[in-house]
């Protein structure tokens, strides 16, 4: 005998389909979300994939049913669709015949109908209770935002022609050389976790011209600050004969374009619900060069920045506030990095410059968009000179690609748990990852 | 100054888009992929990411730039479209002008244009040359068809109303206890590389009801086996509010329906160049059960197989032809495995049977599709039964989820080498890993 779910013979309707079946008996499954009595009547909030329905319920036999049961039971519903503008979905259901799939008897350490983030300042209790905080429907909605980011991104590089690649994350050496990462023992020999697929991607424009990934990526970050987490989600990108580093900026700059406007054209209610900001965006983003930015900031501000190299975090939210007010540009590119903070793999520019540009997003550096050093002798010499053995086991193949034949090309990476912290406006990047892994949190 | 690929005005066209340009003069980029002498001609095969172009060389001056140019250089090239059946696209270009962007001097150490895989016998040399080896088109086709089986995974999820999630790969203890796992040092304490997002994945049917994941997974697989890899990537699927366990069986064989018969429909050319078998598919996948497949093996071959409990690979062939002639499928359930052999997050079915089901395909089993037990009381027993304690930092958040309602649910996950593998008929799973991870190799 199948365990079934309920006794009814209708199809289960989900929450936000009532609206189109008033006066219907439907049957319905859920959550017991939250649950009330106002006026000699119980009041019931059940919870689905969709959202809320709410229940009124006055036979005291179907009343007497709910004795004992605590938020999280698992009900079937049968019941009559009235119109009420004022519920959730603009319809109730009357008459209720409830079954019982899953009874709950402990009481939620959490009030699940409220949100533990935002107005929360203690990140642990956000994280301590993560798994029934996250039932609860702002918690939801941004991970619901950040699955449509995701979907976003990849219909964007379909388009224009990118391959999906898979790289392994258990590596000989650390790809970028000197940060931290995580060590296991792989059958005797040392194995790193992969900080980056940056040498697979290159590796694979030789194959495909056009390739992205979107996959974990580790780093033993030894900061506790809230900003720190040592597991993110990276989408990576990287394209073929460019013929200059802008169609590098270009692609970043459509894509965020395109992905962000979709989300807030499709759900714009959910991020109203969140109290997301109003996004502002032009098609082409405002773009600076680092030494326009530091001159423009002393002029408006009157401090001297001629020591700095790199912006400083003030610089950031500074730039993106001008680029905003003259550009109406929430996003904003600072060009012409300083060489001598770029990577051995970036591709060097006119004096002093990397040909490389951050992309900066409501007041914080978001990606950083070089274009590669693609030519053999040029990449063995810059590696050479930061120390890098080109015929170690961890860069071989990757040189052998470069001595085969690529062409100029160029990239970026960045986090889709800061790209949705961003995108909503959230105060911590680890309000956007389901379970965050940290310096001093590994569960759940 | 930025740097230009080529000289020409013409925007760059690919290699399929020829065929509509005939007589005109076009700009094509990319990889010098072969080069042949033949009655005074010099033909060349330019390679780009959607195909070949062939060149035709007259011009002495022409002729004379490829000198000392190694397969793998990147050229840019204009010249005239002229009809050519025999030619790849049906057309190719006469009257070049090469135009050198990244010349490359070494010969590569095997031969791009024949491919390694499916008559190496050699895994070995497939992957010591694995980045020049993937250049080659019939390699790059098996992960082109890849991709395109990631996207057709999502969007038939995306329209069952499935939401993705990124579950950590970090964890606190084995999810499933037992099974080899890479450790790490996590800050001092001990982490493990993430077997499986299981427990994660039925936490969030509490959250979304139905959700999915595509992620690495690492086993340290001690087996030297052509078969064993220690990381893949995994598609887990987790369902909530079925009535049966059918309905998990279902959501499998409808999305491994649509997936296949979508590649067969839209890359026919490309698996009849790969020699992939003809794909034969019902939308509904017979169902036999371990006890009928017993049954019938012995009928029909003789063999006593009474004593096993599991399906022996011979039989696991054996009932795939038989499905194959009776039924016309190539994929068949094997439903009721035995009670002993299951997961303590199963849920029992009949005499000793559990609710699970394996999906086989082409002679092997793909996946194991069982309904969960979504009792608190019954799963706590069934994981002390195993001698996992409840209570511990790995399990707790999974056991509080049942604690506060979980409704009957289901998944399965599998591999997408071996999905790919199977779907294209390659010969190891490994052929459909860009960079294959197994106990002897950890690079490229």
């Amino acid at each position: 005998m199948e365990q079934s779910t309920g006794s009814s013979n209708h199809t289960r309707l989900l929450s936000d389909e009532l609206k189109t079946h008033i006066g219907e008996v439907i049957h319905i499954e859920g959550w017991l979300h939250k649950k009330r009595l106002l006026g000699g009547l119980t009041f019931i909030s059940m919870r689905d994939r969709r959202g809320l329905v709410q229940v009124v319920i006055q036979d005291k036999t179907e009343v007497e049913k709910l004795r004992g049961l605590q938020i999280g039971s698992v009900l079937a519903i049968e019941g009559t669709v009235i119109e009420e503008p004022r519920a959730p979905g603009g319809a109730e259901l009357h008459d209720p015949k409830l079954t019982v799939l899953v009874p709950v008897t402990t009481e939620p350490p959490i009030e699940i109908d409220k949100p533990l983030s935002h107005k929360s300042e203690n990140l642990d209790t956000l994280f301590d209770h993560r798994v029934l905080g996250l039932r609860n429907l702002q918690e939801a909605t941004i991970f619901r935002l950040r699955s449509e980011l995701l979907r976003y991104i990849r219909e964007f590089l379909y388009k224009r022609d990118f391959i999906e690649i898979n790289t392994p994350k258990l590596v000989a050496g650390a790809a970028e050389g000197g940060a931290e990462v995580f060590k296991t023992d792989y059958f005797g020999k040392e194995a790193t976790l992969a900080q980056s697929p940056q040498l697979y991607k290159q590796i694979m424009v030789g194959v495909f011209e056009r390739v992205f990934e979107i996959a974990p990526a580790f780093r033993a970050e030894l900061s506790a600050t809230t900003r720190h987490v040592s597991e993110v989600t990276m989408l990576d990108v990287e394209m073929g004969f460019i013929k200059n580093h802008s169609e590098v900026l270009d692609l970043v700059q459509d894509l965020l374009y395109d992905v962000l406007t979709r989300l807030y054209e499709e759900h714009g209610d959910e991020l109203k619900n969140l109290r997301a900001p109003q996004l502002k965006l032009t098609p082409r983003f405002p773009r600076y060069s680092m030494a326009e930015i530091h001159a423009l900031y002393e002029k408006e501000t009157g401090k001297d920045v001629s020591q700095e190299i790199d912006l400083t975090p003030e610089e950031e939210k500074w730039i993106c506030e001008y680029a905003m007010q003259r550009e109406g540009s929430e996003a904003v590119f600072a060009t012409g990095l300083p060489a001598s903070k770029m990577k051995f793999y970036h591709m060097k520019g006119e004096d002093q410059t990397a040909r490389s540009a951050d992309l900066l997003f409501r007041g914080i550096e978001i990606s950083t968009v070089p274009q590669r050093e693609h030519r053999y002798k040029e990449l063995v010499a810059q590696m050479k000179a930061t120390g890098i053995d080109p015929d170690s086991s961890g860069f071989a193949p990757y040189v052998t690609a470069m001595k085969h034949g690529l062409p100029a090309h160029g990239g970026f990476g960045f986090g889709i748990d800061r790209l949705t912290e961003k995108a909503i406006g959230l105060n911590n990047v680890k309000e956007a990852i389901l379970f965050p892994r940290d310096i001093n949190r590994l569960s759940p």
